[in-house]
């Protein structure tokens, strides 16, 4: 720690032990950046509730495929107030979002963790049609589309019933599809899905400690990429 | 479901069950979407043929290094007749386009799919020289470049060497090639690759599907990113 | 292998066995590649010495996520001279630019390969301070920014704690920075780091040379997609 900070320096306790003993041992600055700064001032910031964290954090493991990670954050996240049935579904909107694979992935850690936490499956409500939504005829608007094939599902298939199904909030559904395309760096999509969260009910400052906290969780650059899409978003909707 | 999908709903049979027992168990709505969207109608459309999907597929998970679902696809893969070779070769295609930790993690998968699979090492074709390919003096346009040792690898290792080799036809070295880069959402460098690839036989509607299967296997967001691509090289090529 | 470079073959002994030999049993091509044009030309180009390719193969490795490809490429590291310390250093840098699950699954290989290796963690020099750096009032400029937290850890943290830690040149930080960016595809925040590198010392054919290792190991794509920002950077500093 250079002379800069020490001078920062204060009276607090230390942070508790958060980082496991091995990343102590082998790579101590690892460590304390993990105690101190990662979990004893971001995490406790209140600019976004410990509950949303947990949920911002498992929706960029997934992103990710990052299964490693999972099992540690998804029972973190069940103590922090995320219910079993809006993980599951968390993975579920993922599964388009962010890929097939990841969310297979992230289910098989999922089961485990609920397992070893006592949830039992039935918190997961089997709240599924076995009716088939048959395809449809196309608007005139997706026929123009270059692959309206794709157009017909993202209208029938994720705007009509996946981002209608009542396990996620729309407010989170909106949260967790940011996370996700900060995280892919899709900053082009981001507007539309910022527009869409802010009228969803996310916050100005919600969204900004997202970001802060993904600094952490996928890497300062991805978090510096979706500063100036913020920007724009918040001026155009008059939040700036 | 919402009624307005209900109201879609059909006389079909429901479609076989494609996710395994536990995910149906544990995120039942994704059990469903696996079930009756991606295989019932997704994996189902006639534009693009079963054996293309699983070249699409498998091109998508090495890309991303998905080992988890390597397994299973590899050997739908083969069932759907993409040859032992054609996959070894999409792996040696893509160690160059998705990088050398990817290829290297697919072999060890493929390997142990081909053994359970029984299919012997013998239909790998060992159709390489032992000559080492010298590097050569730069040409004049190599030597433009800011970093002309890759320019001179890319002229003599891929263009002369890997894209010439006869394990793979063109069309689905192209194919692989344009799956990698929209898994990567390398969209500038899409536009080439789109010409080379109706170059080489992919048709309008194949390339358009491709991006439809892949906002199942890497996410809706990185699909409607290569739209404003295809668009315009369409466009461009008289075939929009 | 063609014509065209058959034509070019001579008389070299062919290149020591690099690839596994399951590699060369299952996909010979590829072996062949690994062991002919990526050890036995890439690797060996003095444009850039094995210590840092081995660096930049870390920093692409930990960036990514790669856990399968650590193992052999950390113990490689440490014959090629690089020191355990800066192995640990380069994970925890990488912890903030690539985020934090990358640097938790890199560390977890990193001690099993130190143990393998009879690397004490003693050699892993514990300069860590126990002081809280306390957050501070934001400057002018970070209220300003649309996520004034983010700015202050990146400040704080990052600028006036991280890169000022001696275990790793800023020479090297500068490089597994840029490597870090390169396999994001952050091409915007490349430029700043690039300025930062030739100040710290980097010259601009090692910048080059990084880039084309890198296209071995995170594919040729995000290699070419360096390439306009290395030119521009490269002719505004006076260099091209």
């Amino acid at each position: 720690m250079t002379d800069s900070v020490k001078a920062q320096a204060g009276v607090r306790q230390p942070a508790p032990r958060m980082a496991k003993p091995e990343v102590h041992a082998a790579a101590p600055a690892l460590g304390w950046y993990t105690d101190e700064v990662l979990f004893g001032e971001c995490w406790e910031r209140s600019a976004l509730c410990k509950r949303d964290r947990s949920l911002v954090t498992v929706a960029a493991l997934i992103t990710s495929c990052y299964t490693a990670q999972m099992t540690g954050h998804f029972g973190r996240a069940l103590t922090n107030g995320v219910r079993p049935a809006e993980i599951a579904e968390t993975i579920t909107h993922l599964a388009f979002y962010a890929g097939w694979p990841c969310a297979m992935s992230a289910v098989a850690v999922m089961q485990q963790v609920f397992a070893s936490n006592g949830v039992g499956l039935e918190q997961v409500s089997p709240t599924t049609s076995k009716d088939l939504p048959l395809s449809r005829p196309l608007t005139t608007q997706q026929a123009r589309s270059v692959a309206p094939a794709l157009e017909e599902f993202s209208q029938r298939v994720l705007e009509e019933d996946l981002w209608q199904r009542t396990e996620l909030a729309p407010r989170d559904r909106s949260l967790v599809t940011i996370v996700c395309l900060i995280v892919q760096s899709q900053t082009e999509q981001l507007t539309e899905q910022l527009q869409r969260g802010l009228a969803n009910g996310l916050t100005r400052v919600e969204i900004a400690e997202t970001v802060t906290h993904l600094a952490f969780y996928a890497g300062w650059p991805r978090a510096r990429a979706a500063l100036p899409v913020l920007e724009a978003v918040f001026a155009q909707s008059g939040l700036a």
